[in-house]
């Protein structure tokens, strides 16, 4: 008999998350059936998107809360197949489903999970290692190009801005914007991430929103203003951005981890009239409405990392205990690039 | 020598506009030159807009702050030309020119007003009365025309809500929605609103804001939600909105009324997430931004009105010196439809 580890959420965390929101329980697992696979987890992701998935109420529209007391259904997650009773699918063989957090998993092959971006996939490992599909080939890579090209529309000349620029997804943005020859400016929230932004990624210009004002940092990294906005933050760093969106400006609405932790309501932007005023486009999005253009993604950015043009890193964490913690200094922006925490 | 009487600003309103922040000057009329005309201004607009360019500083994008005592550059007007030394103009003629608020203008042929949309041009009174080039045949029209069908992409099925739906654009971009065949739910002010809404315009729903929150009515207006949001308010109004926009809902940003008196930073959206979650896009626009389209709206539009299957109405107030407490009016929910202030 095979057992398995998991995390579960033992209780709805109020403001900050902490370790005693979660328990890890010790589970037997049972033999796949017909059509279903046995996977080994190896690395699992922990991204900003889990905090807003363990609320007591979800967001309307979004993915749902994860239930108490129960495996946390819905994490991206890759592994190799040990066991496999579906067509396609083959004992060593690399894959990527939405079942993390744990150490093994039997996966329904076909079943559609997370809006059809954690299906059950085998994943070219010519192309980079399994874990880079949590990263730049996977969810975050979709994000970023589909937030940039698809939702931005980002063209020639363009000047972009990027927050959380040293984050998972926001690191690929600002370098497919730079790879596309537009200028960029990236904000973090360290002198180190800084450092890592112009230094490693080459952008054009970088600011610590923790060193003054976000409108101000961003008037002196960008005195002409800005024509493409790649949020992940929201708040303060969106009301910025309004201020400084030329006309015709865009903004692709990504994420909010300003707001992920907060028990009072959002800080909605005073100057939304700005976008009457500029005729400025707003648009949210999740990557996995994009999820036919995966193969497209894979195929140029696999291409950049092919040609050594994408840098990415990971911050890993040992040990799948230890994924409360990891989630928690992600949050709190200790971590720089993909967050992941290896199981096995 | 002809005398003509013009409405000035004394000071910047606080908060409410009040009577004392204008006062009515009388001054001598020039001869027009080479490539000017001497028009006799009949009605002049008066529309939310103009609040906003009382202020001291202007909104960053916006049209400029109007000058302190000077005539009021850059409202619209129609009127009829007195004297012609401008190639395409004779006496008789009816015209729009954006500068209004004034007896007689002196309007130089060709030169660009308010991003293109105030350059003086002849009406074709064939259509409709010289007035309705300030309503429905004009930028209101085209403000109505171009948020619907090019900012907001209005599709066949899409339940629509237009707020301010008895204010000058809200009545025509609800009655444009109802044409296309689409469901169309309209807010408004006071119960006499309401009524017109529903009896006359013939909209599927409507409600009066004031009566309880908003987000309540609006849900019990669309139980199952809406795909398109004409928003002319901002605030309370737009919050709702966000809540009820199913997957790939739009919003047409056109106007914050509720925010235009207000002292205080404006309210946000607090539940911009919303956007995420769902895929939303939001546009801000001003009509100005589409005076290219504006010969296919009045043949549209022109249509509409001939046919008789567009409903229109103007609040008209009597004199030139009345045009600040018009103003007030139209700002405090006062008025139904155009705006209008007859001059002579």
């Amino acid at each position: 008999m095979r057992f398995s580890r998991e995390v579960r959420l033992r209780r709805h965390p109020r403001g900050k998350v902490e370790p005693a929101d979660f328990r890890v329980v010790e589970v037997p697992v049972r033999d796949p059936r017909r059509g279903e696979v046995l996977v080994r987890n190896t690395f699992t992701s922990v991204d900003p998107a889990i905090r807003l998935r363990l609320a007591k109420t979800g967001q309307s529209g979004y993915f749902p809360p994860f239930a108490l007391d129960a495996a946390l259904d819905g994490i991206m997650t890759v592994g190799e197949v040990v066991e496999s009773r579906a067509d396609g699918f083959a004992p060593g063989d690399a894959v990527w489903h939405a079942l993390g957090w744990r150490d093994y998993a039997v996966v329904e092959a076909g079943a559609p999970a997370l809006n059809g971006l954690g299906t059950l996939t085998r994943l070219d490992t010519a192309l980079a290692p399994p874990q880079a599909f949590l990263g730049p080939l996977g969810g975050m890579g979709l994000t970023a190009y589909a937030g940039l090209f698809l939702v931005a529309d980002l063209r020639p000349g363009d000047v972009v801005w990027v927050s959380a620029a040293a984050g998972a997804t926001g690191c690929l943005a600002a370098q497919f914007a730079k790879l596309r020859g537009n200028r960029v400016i990236g904000s973090a929230g360290s002198g180190e991430k800084v450092a890592w932004l112009l230094d490693e990624l080459g952008l054009d210009a970088a600011f610590d929103y923790k060193r003054g004002l976000v409108a101000e940092l961003l008037r002196a990294a960008a005195p002409d203003g800005i024509d493409v906005y790649f949020d992940n933050v929201a708040g303060h760093h969106l009301e910025a951005a309004l201020g400084a969106l030329r006309r015709r400006g865009r903004v692709a609405l990504c994420g909010a981890v300003s707001e992920y932790q907060r028990s009072a309501p959002a800080h909605g932007p005073g100057n939304l009239f700005q976008a009457v005023a500029n005729d400025l486009t707003l648009r949210g999005f999740r990557g996995s409405s994009y999820v036919d253009h995966m193969a497209e993604m894979q195929r140029e950015v696999g291409r950049w990392l092919g040609d050594g043009r994408l840098r990415y890193r990971e911050t890993i964490v040992d040990g799948l205990e230890r994924a409360p913690e990891a989630l928690m200094s992600m949050l709190g922006g200790g971590t720089i690039g993909k967050t992941l925490v290896r199981i096995a």
